[in-house]
């Protein structure tokens, strides 16, 4: 989307690295400064994500086999892209997105073991051409992250080795593409984290301007 | 699945076409000369299935994009081939499958218009490696098949223009693939229709036999 007069900024992490309150604090920040900013979150961006979510996270009665997870989580960004993240973009927002094509990469690739280039190849679809001017991804030690979790989910639940491949995931999908990808060390003070957060943001936004 | 003991059957068409009635009757005849069966269905062939069904075929306020209908039908087989479909085949099973891939190339492919090789690629990732034997394509007139049909749905109230590209998407996938596919009139007597079915069938279970 070289074009478009906004952006997408994805936050990306574990639960517990505190990415969303870090969200709000720089969409507060953003407003301030006078952007037209825009939040949101997957899964359950929009009415059907909601309900795909209860499914994803809550429903222990139908759970999910991998592919089965993997592709729900792509009808819910197929739907968020479509009917949320375009048209904000082209309205010319900045949007801030609680997780996207990395925490699929990260947690169905990396975490389930599904091959990574299938995965890849069907986000690559459902985003339908939108990619984020940056992620930001928020790293800390699987045992801190899942003590600070507030809201325990299925994933919350799998055993500590999967939520080690997630980490390491994330960690080498931010090695591999450094110039879309900025790691921030989620342990630190959370104000130290923050302008960190805003640092990667307003070098990235570039041709955004506030109104 | 070369080596698998038993085989996929799928029955493809649009709605009003007679393929359920037909493929109780031949469940009924393939259980008289001995053979092991098994019915199901798609959408909606498991529990998760069935929660995605409702949202496909019956929920008008958060009707899905195209993209993300897409990736709902594709986690419902993801779902089906691992908890059904597989085990069933794995045991020796002829298993009869009301709709399978051919319908998501009709439907999502050609109905909608989506691109077709994305399709299938998603549509292959969703498969496991499980193809049918034989699909069975129940062919009739746009307008017969929507007089006919006994359960309106999302997809019976589109647009002719959208269920004759579906025609005409299943008629160009059985062309390309004379081989997997069997195109039966279904506007025929009932009974004509059944005796092509089971012919069908039986030319292509091949290896499987009789209990």
């Amino acid at each position: 989307m070289p074009d478009a007069p906004g952006c997408l900024i994805a936050f990306e992490g574990p639960e517990g690295a505190g990415k969303s309150t870090q969200l709000q604090l720089a969409a507060e920040e953003l407003r301030r400064k006078g952007y037209a900013v825009e939040v949101t979150s997957e899964p359950g961006g929009t009415a059907l994500g909601q309900s795909l979510r209860r499914l994803l996270l809550h429903d222990e009665e139908r759970k999910p086999a991998a592919l089965a997870e993997l592709f729900l989580m792509l009808a819910d960004r197929a739907q968020h892209v479509h009917e949320v993240l375009l048209p904000a973009v082209a309205r010319g927002a900045i949007v801030l997105s609680d997780r996207f094509s990395g925490s699929t990469l990260a947690y169905q690739g990396y975490g389930r073991g599904l091959d990574l280039i299938a995965v890849s190849a069907a986000d690559s679809l459902a985003r339908q051409g939108l990619e984020p001017r940056v992620s930001i991804l928020f790293d800390l030690p699987v045992d801190v992250g899942l003590q600070r979790a507030q809201r325990p989910d299925r994933f919350h639940r799998e055993e500590i080795a999967f939520h080690q491949r997630v980490r390491r995931g994330f960690l080498a999908l931010a090695a591999a593409e450094p110039g879309r990808w900025r790691v921030i060390d989620a342990t630190l003070p959370r104000r130290v984290v923050h302008e960190e957060v805003m640092r990667a943001i307003l070098e990235s936004v570039g041709s955004v301007k506030p109104a």
